[in-house]
């Protein structure tokens, strides 16, 4: 075990966490969790299996990165930020499709921001904080909107 | 008790929790506060005395349900949704009053959304993720609203 | 020691903390931090080195209040209100510049607010639940935006 972990972070079986990544408090890593190189996880970071990190992402505190979230090499993830992967959540839906999120390469996604699922964030992206996004932004792209978002067919 | 908690989570006294509840880790659940049957609490949610929870009810990481926020059977909450119950906080304030947001039967609240109190959340509505809710939502609509909000008396 | 501190709470050392004030279950309080007296912290609250907090400030569940960020007496944070202290965040950037925010006595900022840094919110100001802060607040001002941001420079 090269990586550090918080004594009071949960480290589920089976993870895969590279060499000088820093997982701090209260963080939970679920089973099979997959996370890359010199990664730093602020407090009460969640990662379930499906995720992807790669490395050198940088993510703060009270983000939960969910399975079909893919986060590219050096992607920053600010505070409280928000991922999804469910279009249409329904409370006991078993028949709910995983909608997949992908972050390139080197993107931010600022603080309180909240992505929707089936969005790729280009390489170098900034997404402003607290922006909704809800459409594919451009590879350098600075995304700082916080509009509506529109529903599918319309 | 028929209920799952995990052992990180606090189950403060005299709290009523239905039967096949699973209650995750670091949740709060303060003394005398009442959830109902088959819910999900997901990690770091905390649920005060004045709530009410119905049954099947799914609420996902890092949410709060305040005194005064009812949600009925099948009500989804996604990730970091944020409640309120007072319109006007100010630091030290005694006299401020309750208000209360009701969220009705099988509706969903996308994640990120903050849903002002005084509101009501119609049966099956659902909410987008990041929305700002203002105004109440009629049953079965899709509220996809990030606006200003209309102070009072305007 | 004359400041209540829940058993799960982290308070590193060197920390500055007045008498009567409560910090709750999973705060952790960074070392040096000052935090002044008859403040109350909700769960999951989190300070840093270099964040000044006032007298009798509330600051509810899940708000992590960073380095930069000025807290004056009697403020009011509502939960899961977002902070930051870096306009251009990269991961990795060991040169980034730390700005600051500045929230003037009794102000409050609702719940689900995003405060830009660089911003100075007005003695008694009210910021509005889920407002994206993107400009200073006049004193006495309410704000309920939750517009685009103007990037420097446009």
């Amino acid at each position: 075990m090269n990586y550090f972990a918080h004594d009071s972070a949960v480290i589920e079986a089976h993870c895969q966490i590279g060499i000088g990544t820093k997982i701090w408090h209260i963080c939970h890593i679920r089973e099979g969790a997959k996370i890359g190189r010199n990664c730093v996880l602020g407090r009460n970071v969640y990662v379930e299996a499906g995720a992807v990190i790669g490395d050198a992402v940088h993510i703060q505190n009270n983000v939960s990165i969910y399975n079909g979230v893919i986060l590219r090499n050096r992607v920053f993830v600010g505070p409280s930020v928000v991922f999804t992967n469910d279009r249409y959540p329904r409370a006991g839906n078993k028949d709910w499709k995983l909608v997949e999120t992908i972050v390139e390469e080197g993107a931010s996604i600022g603080a309180g921001a909240v992505v929707l699922c089936g969005i790729r964030i280009g390489k170098g992206a900034m997404i402003g904080a607290g922006a909704r996004v809800i459409r594919d932004v451009e590879p350098g792209e600075t995304y700082v909107e916080c509009g509506r978002q529109i529903p599918e067919g319309l």
